[in-house]
C-alpha cells in the first residue's frame, strides 16, 4: 500500500494496558493512517475508544477483518496472537506483534529499532517486539557493545505492576488500601493469572514474572536471556538473569553487571556513549542524587541510565541501572517506531 | 558480672524503629536480666515504655549513666555511638553497636553468630552489629563457601523502608495515600534525610541508600562489600552491590550471584548444606511457587532462601533469592543474638 494516503491500521487488544497507549502513542505521531480498526475479545465489542476526538467501535477480533488492512499491532495475549497473525498475514496484513508468541520463530525479526533496525528488511510478514525488560536493557547495552565489546550479563529486575495488565494496577491499588487499613489483603491476579497460587503484591516483592522452567528460572528470565542474544545476534553472549515484580506501577528498573571486551574501560567512557545513544537520556549524576526513577519515567519514551561505576574487583566489569516506561519503550511505543521503521524502510 | 542474679541491661535508642524490637526479642527470649535502662534523646526523655508488663523510664543518655550497666544495645544513630560507646566501656560495660561507627576498626569484632561467633573472644568491649542487607547475606553465603568455596558475590537488594526507620515508614504510607488520591507526593525524608534531594518512595524504587562515595557506590553498598569480607574473614573476596529502596514495610530481599570454587556443584546440593545451615529457611519449590517474600518474612528471625538455580553460562555460578526481617535477623535480632553468645562463651 502506498504511504500516500496512509496505511489502514488494526489494533487488536485495544482496551488493553498496551493497547490504549498504543492509540496514545499513535495520536502523538505523524504516522499516517487511512483508517483504524480497534478489535478486542467478544466481551468489548460493541463499545467505542476516542482516537483524536473521534468515536471508533470495538469490533470482536476475527480472521475475516484483516482483509485490506496493512499493519496489525497485536496485543490481546500469546493465543490470540497465534490464531490470528497468520490469518492476518494471508490477509497481506503486516504484524507486529507484542506477545511471545513468535519471537524466537527463526523466520520473525524480533526488533528493537535502535540496535537492530536492519532485521526488518528480512521479515515474512510477522515482526515480534521484544519483552518489555529485554528492550530497555539492550537499548542501553547496544551502544556499549558497539565501541567495547560485550562479554556478560546479569541483571536484576524490579518490575511494575502494569506489566501484568489493568486488573494487576487496580489489584495493588485495592491492597495497598487493605493493608494500611489493617485488613488482609485480596490477591486473584499476581504472580500468574493461571498459576494456582496468588500472592499480594502491595507493600511486597515476588520473585515470579510468569510461569516456571525446568532449569528453575522463570519464562520472564528466560526471554530475557534469549532475546538479547537474539537482538543483539550474539548467539553465546553470557546473559543471567532475576526477575522481580515490585509495588511500582510504571516503569521497570534494571540492575545490570555488564563485562565489556577492552581493558581499561572508564565510568565517563560508558557515559559519554550512553550520552550519545539513541533513546538514551543519561541521568548519571551522583554528587546531585540525579539517577533513574521509575516515577519519573511514567509517559516519557526514553531509556534512563544511570548509576554507572566500574566493578572493584573486575577490571572489565561495570555496574548500571536502567530505566524505563514498560508502556511505552517497553511495548506501545516500540511497537509504533518499527511501524515508522517500516514506513521509512519502504517495507510497507 | 555473674550471669545467677542477670544483668544490667541498657538499650539506646529505645524508641526507635530496632529500639522497639529489641525491647520486645528481650521480652521473647530467656535472657537474664536483673535490671533495665531505657536510653533515648532528651525529647523522649521522661516517657515511659512497656516490659513484660511493667513501666520503665526513658532517661537522657549520658556517659555516666553506664557505670553498673553490663550490657548496652547502641541504636540511636552512629553519632551517639561515636560519643558514647567509649565512655560506657570505661565503665566496663559491653557495648553492642547497632551502628556502623566502629563496623570496619580492626580490633572491633563484626559479628554474625552464626557465621564467626568465634570473633566474640577478641572484643575490647565494643562489638559491632553489621549492616541488615549484609546480615542476611553472609547468613545464606557461609554454609555454602563452608563445603564448596566462593569465589564471587554480586547482589541486588530491594530493600524495606523501615531499615531508615519509624518516620520514614509514616512517609511511605502518606505517599501511597496522596497517590492513589491523585495528590503530589510529599518526599521528605528518603533517600537520605541530611542529602539535599528528597524522593517519593510510594510506587518508586530508589537506587541510593546512605551517602554516594568517590567511587560511584554508596556507603549502604561500601558496607555490604566490605563487612562481607571481615565477618568471612575473606579480605580478598570480590563482592560487588548495587542497593534499592523499594516500597517495602518490613524485610529486604537479595538477588543474590555467587561462584563457588569446586566445579559440579548442583542446585540440589546447595539446597541441602542451606536445609541444614543455621538461622536459614529453605523455601524453594518453584513446582509449588514456593520462594521466599518479604511479607512472609515479617516478626520471624529466620533468613529465607530460594530461587537456587545454576547460572546458564558459568559452571560455578548460581542465583538465589535471599530474605529476612531487617528489623529483626537485620538489627534487633543479630544484637541480642550476640549477647546470647557472649553469655554462652563465658564472655560477659
Amino acid at each position: 500500500m502506498s504511504s500516500n494516503n496512509g496505511y489502514h491500521v488494526a489494533i487488536v487488544g485495544a482496551t488493553g494496558a498496551v493497547g490504549e497507549h498504543l492509540i496514545r502513542t499513535l495520536e502523538e505521531r505523524d504516522f499516517p493512517i487511512r483508517r483504524l480498526t480497534f478489535m478486542a475479545s467478544k466481551r468489548s465489542s460493541g463499545k467505542k475508544m476516542q482516537f483524536k476526538g473521534e468515536e471508533i467501535p470495538i469490533v470482536e477480533a476475527k480472521g475475516e477483518l484483516f482483509k485490506n488492512v496493512d499493519i496489525a499491532f497485536f496485543s490481546a495475549g500469546g493465543s490470540v496472537s497465534k490464531a490470528l497473525a497468520p490469518e492476518a498475514v494471508k490477509h497481506g496484513t503486516v504484524v507486529i506483534d507484542n506477545t511471545s508468541a513468535f519471537r524466537m520463530e527463526p523466520n520473525v525479526p524480533l526488533v528493537v529499532p535502535e540496535v537492530n533496525e536492519e532485521d526488518l528488511k528480512n521479515h515474512n510478514g510477522i515482526i515480534a517486539n521484544p519483552n518489555c525488560s529485554t528492550i530497555q536493557m539492550v537499548v542501553s547495552l547496544e551502544p556499549i557493545r558497539k565501541k567495547y565489546g560485550l562479554k556478560r550479563v546479569l541483571v536484576s529486575t524490579y518490575q511494575a505492576v502494569s506489566g501484568a495488565g489493568n486488573r494487576a494496577v487496580d489489584e495493588l491499588y485495592m491492597q495497598s488500601k487493605e493493608i494500611m487499613e489493617g485488613k488482609k489483603p485480596e490477591a486473584n491476579i499476581l504472580p500468574v493469572k493461571n498459576d494456582p497460587k496468588h500472592y499480594p503484591i502491595a507493600f511486597n516483592a515476588i520473585p515470579q514474572i510468569d510461569v516456571f522452567q525446568d532449569n528453575g528460572f522463570t519464562f520472564e528470565e528466560m526471554k530475557m536471556i534469549n532475546e538479547t542474544r537474539k537482538i543483539m545476534h550474539m548467539p553465546d553472549l553470557k546473559v543471567g538473569a532475576t526477575c522481580v515484580r515490585i509495588p511500582v506501577v510504571r516503569g521497570h528498573s534494571e540492575s545490570v553487571y555488564f563485562e565489556v571486551e577492552k581493558p581499561n574501560v572508564t565510568p565517563n567512557q560508558i557515559r559519554s556513549v550512553l550520552a550519545e545513544a539513541p533513546g538514551v537520556i543519561l541521568q548519571d549524576r551522583p554528587s546531585e542524587q540525579i539517577y533513574p526513577l521509575p516515577l519519573d519515567s511514567v509517559n516519557r519514551r526514553e531509556v534512563f541510565v544511570g548509576r554507572i561505576r566500574k566493578d572493584l574487583d573486575d577490571e572489565y566489569g561495570f555496574h548500571m541501572w536502567v530505566v524505563s516506561d514498560n508502556l511505552l519503550k517497553g511495548a506501545a511505543w516500540n511497537s509504533i517506531q518499527i511501524a515508522e521503521s517500516l514506513q521509512k524502510l519502504n517495507l510497507i
